[in-house]
């Protein structure tokens, strides 16, 4: 479960001759962009944001088992003004781009991003696969079974830090960038101010994560088939094997500045497309309230345009959010069990993948914050 | 949110004059039943399992505002061999059977139960509706704001209990059974065995249930429409106001003969018509495998046919169960965080409602307790 | 079925004292508008598109029952920038603004409108209702029974008219606009620009419609459920008596200059929130080709910037339209049977309504017709 | 789109040595049975069903790509009684049953079925797939695009011809029975006894089906994800290359004892596991009422167990027959076109495949027809 990003027409980058790269006559005023892994989910969420974005023109897309089809036969709801042809992956493809967006299976960014890198350093490389979001290789190791490709910055803009500022101020001028997994923003995001706030037993944390099935991505496997879904909850990743997990406690104890941190965490999949539900506990210090727990969260979210802490009583529902780039959170202290309860919803393909990586580009190439996004979603 | 019992079209029993009961030409040896509330969705899903009962005939159905429709008319599923019209619910069209199973808003059975139990202290009354299951007076009126109307023998055959006994044992020859709600059978019967075998911390009893929606009732309310439900997943009764945590506490203090217990409850609508899956967790004491965890679940429930405790590394879905009386589980131990995840999955009309009752009812009348219930489910 | 105009929120106009509007510090370049019934889900698409564009504020909600209520209680989804309280629906709280939307159920719309005109002949007033759509009051009669209030400018700028221009040249300036329904614009679109050139047998019309639940509107009906709904194709206005058919007919004898269509026409409710999936079919004269059909097509659409007319060969989803102002149609001549089978997408609360409504708007007051308006679909 | 019999684990019949039967120790008076191509829809819906059929005993379950699995992990919804492996599809595994159901792509029953009889003249076989449906070597060659095996009685046993008598009669104590497609029996049942009556115009005979995803089968494909489902009606086989067509009119020309009927035939795939809903339009003769319609449908099945025809005004939803061996029609004239709308509803895994079969298999056994089966359909 990936957020989207996998599908099984990129199982491999392609370091084939090169075509002409399917360009149309730009305006040279915008940024030219790639994005590689162009027929998955997260890549054509990227491309569906970028048709939208001002300052940005797609100028080539890639693909690997679908390269020579046109965009309109594998993304018929993308309307980028023209109607390009899928590329092979390949450095020669992506070469002479502003921003390039790495769509790929975890394992494959590491030598496009360098190759690319070596050519033109100023080039900003977004990876929405996992690859560079650790920071210990040995986490990397025990989660991924594969060898590490190092640590980019990491694209959660609000993601409050131990030294009081945000990791925004990391992604300003950024040119590396690690797009967070979709349930490991839900789940950060909602607990770190809580943590940091000592409102938490960080040694008992719980998320049970309702997940919709487009986070699984493209990639024909039968538990995704729609009759299979149909009318089920399905968990998966039962007993703390979940990828997100590491990442979770790597963003834990960088807003905290502490490690030690325990989570249990177990995602169910559910009947729907888009949408993640995350379902926190943990216990509560005596005397600890619901205001504090939303006060922690405002402390935190208050002038956060992409997050929004819901009053005492309101608990956001995925439908909310389909589409925008939006987080929202609520929190309750259990009446009888003295316990947490908060629970955060976003998009996985937006605020959990694609958006945050429009989110953090702005960031990166000194764009407003919010160009080309936006809070309000698709309902019903 | 009842388990599917409560409809809009069962506000009030009605008292106004009899209508003559659409019986047939029953076979004398079979034992005559009544449904109250018919139209509704736990009222349809015991017809639905009374039409398969070899010992049994429903003679007569009755609903509030459908009064004097056909029964093909609101459950056009169901196949009785004749196609009753439905009759007012009162002591004279409930006169005279050997089964009167109510499915009625809580607050609605005790009258009514009272009334026929005076004329013919021998009929068996199954209350699915909420009003006798509680013990408590206090717990009912903090949790229900009624008068409580007095407990009946509860109708979970396989709840262990604390004297070593099951359930089960008080089922046979009883004349007033209270069916479990839902939620709090997939709960109840997952911790249980747990608890009794020390292997929880049961101060720290966690639960995160995707529900399907039929358990919300058939009375039409906005937030349960198509359009609302669709593409989300919603949280509600979030902070420990749902009716069933005493409900699950009761039997856990029944289980275990010790109180204490606290637990975090949170259901989560989703996208499905039918299906709770009930995602537990607990702290346990250093040492304890995922092998103890199924020990203990099958020391309990090794010999019950309607409980199937899952191979290590194996979980529940919910369509595994669909209009089958099974409940399934499966637990594991976190490898990091130490604490048990242990989920079971249950249908919440059938196991969840009707077919408890049906179990109970064959329990009771001293029938094979399997009769008319089945272990297969409808897939996909 | 209405397009998902009507709810339970809406059943009559107010006329109790006007609440102060619910403005913000507008723009005072950008136009100000009123949205009527802003709870259901025509409304709230109305405030989805228009939070996008560029041009207009709205200045005002109103509402019925959930008047006081504040916008992001009834619409979560939706970001304004501020957060109105919903007003009651009055001459005073809609008085002074540039555009007034009227999201009303049928009979509601022609009191307010005449009172708002009589106070200032220029404001542009759409009619998201049926009221103004019929011509006939024959027509009326018949399939609302009720008065007709008379006949607006019909909002469907596409719709290619008998003298060889389009229906658009008459929505410039307008100010009186009667939006089409939903299924109309499906059934209208595909069929047009075929009978048009001479392709189709009129009097053998036939379309059976696949359409999702929000066209059903936000009323709580138990029919609308998601238990209800889950699973199952449900017919109907089976055998002619659905409303649009009258307003097919009208476009198709304004599109052709003739009368004398017949059209079978059966809608199915499909477990989907949204879209309409028009599977038109009708004899054609020997020798005609898929060819034939789609050029007939392409003749009418080719420069239509929200009709595609799909390649031979490829015919359209619900799904690629979802939250796009997009009609997409594909057409082919049976192998065997030689009838034309014609389908059109589009998604019933944008192209079907609250688009359309935009289009018109942007024609009526001199801006370009596509404003705060997509081709881009929210996918998957 | 198949009615759910293939699967991507069944691609070839194995040769390989054989495996000992996992028999249980079974009842010597039940009859022995094997299903070949277990791990498909199709298969596991037969073995749903055979799990609640009195008469016989489910002795063999094989696979292909599944073989070596327990029933139990590849269908986890069967309660048999017990959990057999999965073996190689081989004549020897197949050897001694009483009754082999074929549930394999279409291709491969006709080699496996040969070398069953030549052994044992006796063995009852039934084909799933659609080898053996039609009588024209022409028509198979045209849809099918391979070597025509033969044609065996077909399992449609309501299906009325044109001498009066019924295809029941055909199929006591047959021993080959193509059991036959679900959309097929859809149309040519809801047809037959209106063209039978002069009713329709045959040459223009139309319909358009919503069916639901289990009809295409268990192979992961990228069009059945859940992902790519959700939310969307798509057609597919547009402009006549549907396989069930040629199937259609043989039934046709069988009921009536004409041919040159013409059938305009549109699938529409709709979010929904099981289900096909088959609108089904043609001109009637002038003064032909609904009245006319419906008598016509009851003189064929009045006495019929499996088919409803629904009162004037009432039609079907397939959500009333999941699970059941049931069809319901309803048919009117609508008022302004002078067309018939008939409109039919199935389980497409039960009364279009897996309930057929067992139908079958009963009169070809001798037991009665209904053994094994249900009218009562699970709902919601």
């Amino acid at each position: 479960m990936h957020c989207g990003v996998y599908t099984s027409d990129m199982t491999s980058a392609s370091s084939s001759p090169a075509h002409a790269p399917a360009t149309q006559d730009g305006d040279p005023r915008r940024l030219r962009a790639a994005v590689v892994g162009a027929s998955g989910y997260a890549g054509g969420e990227t491309l569906r944001l970028l048709a939208g974005h001002p300052e940005i023109e797609v100028a080539t897309v890639t693909a690997h088992s679908s390269a020579g089809k046109l965009l309109s036969e594998v993304a018929p709801h993308i309307d980028l003004g023209h109607d390009p042809v899928l590329q092979e992956t390949s450095v020669e493809t992506l070469r002479g781009h502003d921003v390039v967006v790495l769509a790929l299976p975890h394992g494959q960014s590491g030598t496009i991003a360098a190759a690319l890198r070596a050519e033109d350093p100023d080039v900003l490389v977004l990876d929405l696969g996992a690859d560079h979001r650790l920071e210990s290789a040995e986490d990397w190791a025990e989660y991924y079974r594969s060898e590490h490709s190092g640590t980019w910055t990491y694209g959660m803009p609000e993601l409050p830090l131990a030294d009081g500022t945000k990791q925004r101020d990391h992604l300003v001028g950024a040119r590396e960038i690690a797009v967070p997994g979709c349930n490991a923003t839900a789940v950060s995001l909602a607990l770190a101010p809580l943590l940091r706030a000592g409102l938490l037993d960080a040694s008992r944390l719980g998320a049970v994560l309702p997940v919709g099935y487009s986070g699984a991505g493209r990639a024909a496997k039968q538990h995704l088939l729609f009759s299979e879904a149909s009318g089920t909850a399905s968990p998966y990743a039962v007993g703390g094997s979940h990828r997100h997990v590491p990442e979770v406690l790597q963003n834990l104890r960088r807003a905290t500045g502490q490690d030690g941190q325990l989570l249990t965490f177990t995602p169910v999949l559910v009947p729907m497309s888009r949408g993640i539900l995350a379902v926190c506990t943990a216990p509560v210090p005596g005397g600890t309230s619901t205001a504090d727990l939303l006060g922690a969260l405002q402390a935190d979210y208050a002038d956060e345009h992409f997050v929004t802490v819901l009053p005492e009583g309101v608990f956001p529902s995925t439908g909310e959010v389909t589409g925008a780039n939006t987080l929202r959170i609520g929190a309750a202290v259990d009446r009888h069990s003295g316990q947490a309860t908060v629970i955060s919803a976003l998009d996985n393909l937006v605020k959990g993948t694609a958006g945050a990586a429009i989110q953090s580009l702005n960031l990166a190439l000194g764009l407003p914050e919010i160009t080309g996004l936006t809070r309000t979603a698709l309902a019903p």
